[in-house]
């Protein structure tokens, strides 16, 4: 495995597996890898024949209240993760790497960026799609892997690439998830024991909204008010920043749950802000 | 000569010369070509291997008072100087083939962005940007070539591509003029000929305020200044939109004229708005 701290040397490690004739995949990441990430290596893996993955804590998606410098950063375990994974590169920039100046340029999406997560985080798409812009620009990938746990991401970043005509595939892996039911997040390592117990909340709303929804199509306005409902008894310690129901593609909010819908969302204990959703196709017969 | 109106056809021809192991370079233009863009087609068939000229009149860049009906458009012509030029693959994509949905993506550059042609245009290099972006993800150059005259832009791409990483050399050739001074621009052709008598007074004005700024380094207020009064007795029927002296890097203002300085100039003819610029470096010694 290769492990590249410029970008002109994972420039030239891919360049060397393209001159081969393989194909290039890329798993861009913050670090501190979890089975949510390696799902994605798994799946780039089966995708494409030389897999690179990223590990780069970006500045720039993180407000100045945020969690930049508390941000788990395990260097050594994740290179032991990415070898015992399979991975045939990792490229590793510094932040004086990758912003060696000031970066005046930003890349945003509008419309999609200002709901959900965007709407209490104004600069983080803005952040994420300009790294990612780098990151495609420098390894140049044929397909890129995201995780669904953050579906706004991905969509934003689909738009992006079909906006651009970046000449990359954005594949979008499904979430993985605890034993209990959590998301895997590289922030469930802030919760203490208690709100780690309440975070188990946030996917069982999310499945009695889904069950609800399946056998009586409530309004959307209905569903959101049963979840507040639930994570107030359930996870009193959480914070609810959004409950919403959209659209998975405009991912504008709907009123009705008769169509295919993502029910999103984000909830803080203490320093943690946790996001979950789910997909719900009410359109299907009800099994 | 290939003539690819898709992004697929382009990519294809693109993908062929790569793979014959040949350097691509791109020239963008807007069509309606003149000997500024031959002189670039020249720098472009010296530099690379594989010369891709894309002619598209980019709605994005305009703003809504502005001339995007109204732009000349001259295909045949411009595909036979094409032709005659030695162009390799002319991309002539239509607006429904770059932009076949809504572009909810935009690529901006900062600070670069607010001053001289920005300071009035002010979606102008967004637009810029975001459809150079594209035509580098599509074209994939090695290198790109760009004329001095819009040496706003230049600077702007310069500093998108150091961003944002793009794997393209950005080249800027110089101002191409006319006999009499006036710089080569498609815009030209909407000048009466009373008004493309008074258009070379800026050349003119800033040969004057080069000559000034050599002889006695006044400061760039009354370079401004004189340039204003040179342009009110000499253009009397242009009206004036900047007069600027700027770091040619940074293109912020600067008060004194003993270095490396940018003057540039915009000024409207009716619905002909001119620009024009000259760097003067009175570091060095005076001739």
């Amino acid at each position: 495995m290769q492990i590249a701290r410029s970008i002109h040397a994972v420039r030239d490690a891919v360049a060397a597996a393209r001159s081969a004739g393989k194909t290039i995949g890329l798993v861009p990441t913050m670090g501190a890898l979890h089975d949510g990430h390696f799902s994605l290596i798994d799946a780039a893996r089966a995708g494409c024949d030389y897999v690179v993955v990223s590990i780069f804590v970006n500045p720039l998606q993180f407000g100045p209240a945020e969690d930049l410098d508390a941000y788990p950063r395990r260097e050594a375990e994740d290179l032991a993760g990415c070898e015992a994974w399979g991975v045939d590169a990792v490229f590793l920039p510094s932040a004086e790497e990758l912003y060696p100046g000031e970066c005046l340029t930003e890349v945003r999406v509008e419309r999609l960026s200002r709901t959900l997560c965007g709407a209490s985080r104004p600069g983080h798409f803005p952040g994420v799609c300009t790294v990612v812009a780098k990151l495609f620009n420098i390894v140049q990938p044929d397909r890129a892997y995201f995780g669904a746990k953050d579906f706004q991401q991905a969509a934003i970043l689909r738009r992006m690439v079909t906006d651009l005509d970046f000449p990359v595939e954005i594949v979008v892996c499904p979430i993985v998830r605890e034993p209990d039911g959590v998301a895997m997040s590289s922030r469930n390592a802030y919760l203490t024991p208690e709100q780690r117990r309440q975070a188990r909340a946030l996917h069982a709303a999310l499945k009695e909204a889904e069950a609800s929804v399946l056998s009586h199509r409530p309004s959307a306005r209905e569903v959101v008010a049963a979840i507040r409902g639930f994570l107030a008894s359930h996870a009193p310690d959480g914070a609810v920043d959004y409950v919403q129901i959209v659209d998975p593609s405009a991912l504008s909010d709907v009123e009705q749950t008769d169509a295919a819908i993502l029910i999103a969302l984000a909830v803080t204990f203490g320093r943690a802000r946790l996001i979950d959703n789910l997909l719900v196709d009410a359109s299907r017969p009800d099994g």
